[in-house]
């Protein structure tokens, strides 16, 4: 395929070929081993940019495979061979108005970026990936990802007043705007959150920011059964709403302890770290209420913290937990969740899976939601064990599905997930979604391969 | 056109033909005049029974219009002439689920009904359209309906889990479900939501629901001018996140007083009511902050209050405001939105509209999110002030478009606003909801006439 059309059109430096460049961008954290080999990678700095990309692959049908920060989970990313991977990294301009409280920004910028430049005006984008400090706000929109605090303040799509997207033939269009309420025509913003690149491009978004979090008060507490952590979740959960309530189970609290030596209870089944951020004396109010719900619940240890630093390293233990297992061996990372009280047959499952299959299966959840991540820990040079490992994988989604859960909270479909996505959608659901794909990319050639 | 198929298929009683029955179908609170008359009403208490009503209009070719409590304010439920009207009045089931806060209510619930419902299970369902006694929780999910807490707790949207949705050719479809996150596949949930009845019937909604709301603090403050009321509004968003921020204009104030005395500055341009629902002693907190804002602004009087009564006194005068105008003559109430700083230009402009077309408006606004209901008032017997007054009604939303702004924030399109869309989203995005309109329902069967 003759790239010179397109070179001519894009600033110098704007298109990569050298398969030494291009290599990198051939696969998200995923690792997709069927990545294919890209023909290009267009490193893109303007919705323009953007467009003569779209336009150009229309017209020779080339698929177009948009790439954020390429942390992505689930092969969201992956290149295909001959086809363009449109990296948006250099887009990176972001304008905060803190009177209006929203903030336009380009999807280059990552996330912890934007948190850090609209805290210079006391307000907060809540959305906090575990990947916050590497994971791009265009991705976090393009997959409707989650995060520790969602629990509380929501998900992406919840943040998202409007978009700038670049349609498959080139077209840009401006969706919703920096209105906090606007139902004028369908929610198609809402639509191409969560989209995966699949409908679209997206090339600019607007955000809702609120004031900045108040301080935050800390619960730790650990349980020698699941069942007894999985009540203290659900009476937590019941009676007032954590700014944060996260699970990890006794793989991982070794794995970090390991680590990090924190001094955690290496015996311990399951550990909670819960927060309030309620303002003022009732964080700490809160605070002794979750105290209470872990204690009532046979809670092992409980310890409750007010200073802001002590309840950092926690959570900051908990967001290690990944790479923390990491160390055991290569990584599955599952996405599933279930309605809360199927928690504790959703984790005794993965046991059992995890037993069945002979690998590692550590587990890690945003409890307060029902989010888990199944981490399956496996030796990448034993082929039997990577294709038990794969085995847990799938077993593990089928298992959600069976208990009313969804094979992905947060993640996304992405590559890895597709084949699952129709037990869990149903033949209707699907037919659903591929007339929308088709109305909106008739020719297939955004992110093909990806959810469908 | 024979309905004898039709009506065999359907429990007795279902269909109604007899024009004094369907007399009432007709219209919604929009008292749309081009109404048309409606081929038979078909009272719906099954899902099985939409999919009934879908296939056999798919089949014959007629067209279907969704109705909820019939309470929109955009025509969106406008009966069109040899069409069935399909109301949900008598879809009413709710199953309350407190463990996973979740509610799965049919369509014909009112909002009221569902508030009430899990408020027995210390849970609240947050949105409150000033109509929520009498508007339903199937045509609130159909418009995305907002309301007075939405600038703190969000919009109908951010609240629904998921559904079950009765598709154009008569498919039954569930979409989402009790799962708090998922992005398993596209954010189809949240397309239907707010699609008026074009994409598809809502049968079943799967409802987030919050712990219930704590007591709220209330403070009340007059301004002699606009800009000083939206300096107040401006800082009071910046600083802290009311549970309410209400406007009402010298002319609601004095309709509101003409009706139930309460002692209203009548002089005052503007009035504000801001609540607060900080935990414990933080409402009083903030309500001093809000009150020092209100100080700061030179508010005329500045009133606070944590009695309960005495502040639900002053929201039910904010309620009661459409209907206190309603008295003075015939209304046009729209609905328009600007980002907040352009709110005193849309004030003042909205003033200008009324000299120049000789009608009154009076404007009353969720103040915290920029949207406010313009009521124009005028004598439905006098046609020449008729005219004018849906001129007004035009300008209103061409002046909402100059400003940056929506031509609707939580009524929807429907009927009567369905000419300034196109301004609004421009012709792409008319052309890429078109796109999603024909996947969807390609033989345009679906609430003909609204939106498209």
């Amino acid at each position: 395929m003759d790239l010179t059309e397109l070179v001519e059109q894009l600033p110098d430096g704007s298109v990569l070929t050298d398969p030494d460049l291009t290599a990198s961008y051939r696969q998200d954290w995923a690792r997709d081993p069927d990545a294919g080999s890209p023909l290009a990678v267009v490193r893109a700095t303007s919705t323009e940019h953007v467009q003569t990309v779209m336009r150009w692959a229309t017209a020779h049908h080339v698929p177009v495979v948009p790439r954020g920060a390429g942390s992505g989970l689930s092969g969201g990313a992956t290149a295909v061979d001959g086809g363009i991977v449109l990296t948006t990294e250099r887009m990176r301009d972001i304008t905060i108005d803190p009177v209006t409280r929203t903030a336009v920004v380009q999807p280059g910028l990552l996330n912890a970026e934007v948190k850090r430049a609209v805290a210079e005006h006391d307000l907060w984008y809540p959305p906090d990936p575990s990947s916050f400090e590497i994971c791009s706000i265009g991705g976090n929109t393009a997959t409707n990802a989650g995060g520790l605090c969602c629990v509380k303040y929501g998900v992406t799509t919840d943040y998202v007043l409007g978009m700038q997207v670049v349609l498959a033939d080139g077209t840009a269009v401006r969706l919703g705007g920096p209105r906090l309420k606007d139902v004028a025509g369908l929610s198609l913003t809402k639509l191409f959150v969560g989209s995966e690149g699949t409908l679209g491009i997206i090339t600019e978004i607007t955000l809702r920011l609120i004031p900045a979090q108040p301080k935050q008060a800390t619960v730790v507490a650990t349980f020698s059964t699941m069942e007894d952590a999985t009540g203290a979740i659900l009476d937590i959960t019941r009676s007032l709403r954590p700014s944060m309530l996260e699970f990890m189970d006794k793989v991982a609290i070794n794995a970090v302890e390991d680590a990090m030596n924190m001094g955690l209870d290496r015996t311990a089944e399951a550990l909670l770290i819960a927060r309030s951020d309620s303002p003022g004396a009732f964080a700490a109010s809160e605070a002794a209420t979750m105290e209470a719900a872990c204690s009532a619940h046979n809670a092992a240890e409980v310890f409750s913290t007010e200073d802001a630093e002590e309840g950092e390293a926690f959570c900051a233990a908990r967001r290690f937990a990944i790479p923390a297992v990491e160390r055991k061996g290569s990584l599955l990372l599952e996405d599933v969740g279930v309605p809360l009280p199927q928690l504790p047959d959703l984790v005794n499952g993965i046991a059992a899976i995890a037993a069945e299959r002979d690998v590692m299966v550590s587990v890690i959840a945003h409890a307060g939601d029902g989010n888990t991540h199944p981490l399956i820990v496996y030796n990448a040079d034993d082929a039997a064990m990577t294709e038990r490992a794969h085995l847990a994988f799938g077993e593990i989604m089928d298992l959600a599905i069976a208990l009313g859960g969804t094979i992905t909270g947060e993640h996304g479909v992405g590559r890895l997930k597709k084949a699952w996505l129709p037990d869990y959608l149903g033949e209707d659901v699907m037919e659903l979604t591929r007339r929308i794909k088709h109305a909106l990319d008739p020719d297939g050639i955004l992110n093909p391969g990806a959810i469908l």
